[in-house]
């Protein structure tokens, strides 16, 4: 009856991390389509991340990345629920993703709500004080900082910047990330020191 | 007509690191008593040491140290003058027993005047607060609070940290490190984190 094999079953499985059954419910619904399976499960695995998104998570790990020749490193505090997942290879791959984006991309915050207000209040100042910016006439300058404000804040907080290459968010890689692990996971700090830089 | 062997001179230059016609000179100086010689090394050393602390100091490496397990991490930025001096074995040991020492010792400062003061000031009010301070007379409280503050500085500050379990300071250690590597060399700032800690 069944219009899928097991080895539809086992990529199903190798793609998206989901249980059997689930893999198996959704190649059903999909007709034995196993992209669009794929969509399904991921559809749901989103649902189900962020029914898990509020979940207090304590455990996980502080691991580092030191960028070869010693002049940029990154500590960081990866949270997840249980002690067991924290020592998962895929969770510490993703812990060591998420260092190497620190130490390349630089970002200054986790996220947006993370921002200290008095930085947003400087930021805000500097761009509005921007010799291109007080060229404009007056009543359009707020709607003109307002965006730049709003890209500046996707450059700096790291849930925000494309993942490497990716076309896909560092937030996005964590919510994929919760939704085949099964627990929440959250980014608490970092530290990032490069060699001789102002502080 | 010299009363010491290329043996004790040899012994001084590993016990010290200091240069080969420096320690045949002060062999002479300590009539071939290798102790003798060694604490006139030690003096000049760190005489030398006291002249080079002033010096310039933004090359050096950023490092980590992971304790076992995952739940504690520091990284660190230690300075010295140059990229050469930055690469040796010496360096790169001091770097990381420093960083070792941050995570075994949890120092919330690099040293007295790098504490803010609003922190210092919060401190001084705590202990002021205290109990059995308040249960001493007025008079003699400013000088019991000093003393406690003072106490707790050399805890929470890295340098006037003993280094591990011997008798050295670490600002001790690392002028013995300046005094024989021949650059000055600084803790620039470090991290430390602690899975689950309170921010």
């Amino acid at each position: 009856m069944a219009n899928f094999s097991a080895t539809d079953v086992k990529e199903l499985r190798e793609r998206t991390g989901a249980g059997m059954m689930d893999c198996k419910r959704a190649l059903e619904e999909a007709g034995g389509d196993v992209e669009k399976a794929l969509v399904l499960l991921r559809e749901r695995g989103l649902a189900a991340a962020a029914r898990k998104a509020g979940r207090e998570a304590r455990e996980g790990t502080v691991a580092s990345y030191i960028h070869p020749g010693g002049r940029v490193g990154v500590l960081i505090e990866v949270n997840c629920e249980t002690d067991f997942v924290a020592r998962t290879d895929q969770f510490q791959k993703l812990v060591r993703d998420l260092a190497m984006q620190v130490a390349g991309l630089a970002p200054l915050y986790v996220d947006i709500d993370r921002i200290p207000p008095g930085d947003l209040e400087a930021k805000q100042a500097a761009l509005l004080a921007d010799e291109t910016v007080q060229k404009k006439p007056e009543h359009i300058r707020p709607q003109i900082v307002e965006g730049q404000l709003k890209k500046w804040q996707a450059e700096v907080c790291l849930l925000e910047q494309p993942f490497r290459d990716t076309d896909q968010s560092v937030r996005e890689l964590i919510t994929d990330a919760i939704a085949t692990i099964g627990e929440n996971i959250v980014v608490r700090r970092f530290s990032r020191f490069e060699l001789g830089e102002e502080q």
